[in-house]
């Protein structure tokens, strides 16, 4: 390595056993080989997200061992490719939950590049270089990541607020935006939780006339009307979709566990050629449906994968000018087991971000 | 009743009782009081459609007994209410599925009336009148119906090929346009029969590019092509779909019975935010989808219901253009009980089309 260039450890707290996905260790390790356009990040903070907790358990299948969960990963820039354009050493930057994609198909060269066929997850992925290298996240001291997959940060938000919207914040605003959310449109968010905070915060951020709350208990009904909520259902009262029926032009279902979804009331919520777009992705399969609970009102159930770097940008934006922020509760990266263990039992108010700590 | 207007006996086939729905019985009924935008109808044709032998034997929920199904229903105007201007005594006309709606909701004025909350089914549906008429269908001598879902039929179209296309033809063509099938689109149809030889056909009428037919057995395989498929995908076989993976734009699925969906897979074969629209309602709660199914190319699962007069008026011309017809079996009127069997029975290629044969 030339002597100009920072030695930066990669070292992160890494789960070694899907049993024990609270318990943490600290490990060196080997991050794919530098290339051109790539870039080092010298993590600060990083967000603890429902994809984390799925993985490590191995909710989603068995994931390579020993795993370094975390893909909201905000911090600075300490080593930029000769080839990195936009962003410089110094710069605050994050990464979601994205880290590699082929850059040549249809999907890359369209904004659409979360749906190229060779997409890289920023952990548990394999890259599909020579050594294989298993992709690691942010529970660590730094991240590589090719350009296209780092976002700067704007200056106005926080580093430790902006670390959640890199992956929750990205999932619900792509949707939002893709479905035509803005004035004019009643919006439905199923689930006040680390999606769900930042889904009614952007849809009002977004200017809709009328944003549901779906919530099972109530819990969460103050918060929900404090983030922008105008209204709050709770689910668990039978019928409690009656008065809405026929309303609303778009759901965003954040809801994670699919038994706790009363998929076709929801979806008898939603006007002629409404869509309900599912975010979370239950480790089940999702409740069924009938064929006429579609065609009654001519609906859609749809899925969405986080967002296109676009988008990412045209969020952190919005979040700046209208003033989104998430919800937090900061914990030193060492507890990440703790962070996990409360997002497993439902019990954040909304989003851990870990606050590095590795010296 | 003025001496001007001709003596009109309503008298149709009658399914007494669900168990015994191959049974018709010839009864007399009582249509709703004529109003001043009602047409009655001397039916001279009637089709077969799968929703008669969903309600004739209570797959969908018991109906009001005795029912007389059928609603594709073609003949002659032979009564015309004072206020009725599109339609004079004479002309050639039918009716599809849908006979009433409030005409007053928003869907009623923005060309949905089919999804009007108040939608009056052509048979098996009360009226919101007084006397809560209950509609009987078109296995019958005669129909009345609001004008608006009156449908002319084009001089250039025999009426016995007319009449499938009223609710067979006219449930697949509305989603086929209002998901945007055309030039540079590609275009599956699961299911080869009575929905399905009409969506290849208007599929190809509307001049996608490529019309992938999905046929659980590969028996139909040569009719799909003389249809307009482009290429025949035999669903039975594993791993059918990998092939043409994230490819298709949208999919009609006219299949009719879940657990012959292999849902998941026919979902990945959908480019990114492609549709897949259900236009069967089987019995059935539909195949189990994991969100992931629907995350991995942010695609849809829909629904559609039948389709606008708009539609219906617009699918007509484009038969006559683009030489769409239906394959008929025709059959005496008194012969339903053989043609319901046979639907039943999956066993017609492609509708069967009853005869007026009541004197």
């Amino acid at each position: 390595m030339p002597s100009n260039i920072p030695e930066i450890q990669f070292k992160g707290y890494a789960v070694h056993d899907t049993k024990n996905w609270t318990t943490f260790e600290l490990i060196d390790f080997e991050p794919k080989p530098f290339e051109d356009y790539d870039i080092d990040i010298k993590i600060e903070y990083c967000g603890v997200c429902g994809s984390d907790v799925h993985t490590i358990t191995g909710g989603w299948g068995k994931p390579t061992l020993p795993i370094i969960p975390g893909h909201e990963i905000v911090g600075k820039a300490v080593r930029v490719g000769p080839k990195v354009s936009s962003i410089k050493v110094g710069d605050r930057v994050g990464v979601g939950a994205q880290i590699c994609s082929c850059m040549k198909c249809e999907q890359c060269k369209n904004d659409n590049e979360q749906y190229c066929p060779k997409a890289v997850n920023t952990y548990s992925s394999h890259y599909p270089n020579a050594e294989k290298t298993l992709s690691q996240g942010g529970y660590s001291t730094a991240v590589r990541a090719h350009e296209r997959f780092v976002f700067p940060i704007p200056s106005a938000l926080p580093l430790e607020e902006a670390a959640p919207m890199l992956c929750a914040g990205l999932t619900v605003y792509s949707p939002l935006v893709r479905n035509g959310a803005g004035k004019g449109k009643k919006v439905g968010v199923v689930g006040v939780g680390g999606l769900g905070h930042f889904a009614i915060q952007f849809a009002r951020a977004l200017e809709c006339d009328r944003i549901v709350a779906f919530s099972h208990s109530s819990h969460k009904q103050d918060d929900a009307v404090e983030l922008g909520a105008t209204e709050v259902v709770i689910t668990g009262k039978a019928g409690f979709e009656e008065s809405l029926v026929g309303q609303l032009d778009l759901i965003i279902c954040t809801a994670d566990v699919s038994d706790g979804i009363p998929l076709r009331e929801i979806m008898s919520t939603l006007n002629v050629h409404g869509r309900l777009i599912m975010v979370a992705i239950p480790n089940e399969d999702l409740p069924s449906l009938m064929s006429s609970d579609l065609s009654k009102n001519g609906s859609f159930l749809g899925g969405s994968k986080i967002g296109s770097k676009k988008e990412a940008l045209e969020m952190l934006d919005l979040a700046v000018k209208k003033g989104v922020k998430p919800w937090i509760e900061m914990l030193s990266m060492k507890d990440c087991g703790t962070a996990v263990k409360a997002v497993k039992e439902g019990n954040v108010h909304y989003r851990h971000v870990l606050k590095m700590d590795i010296e």
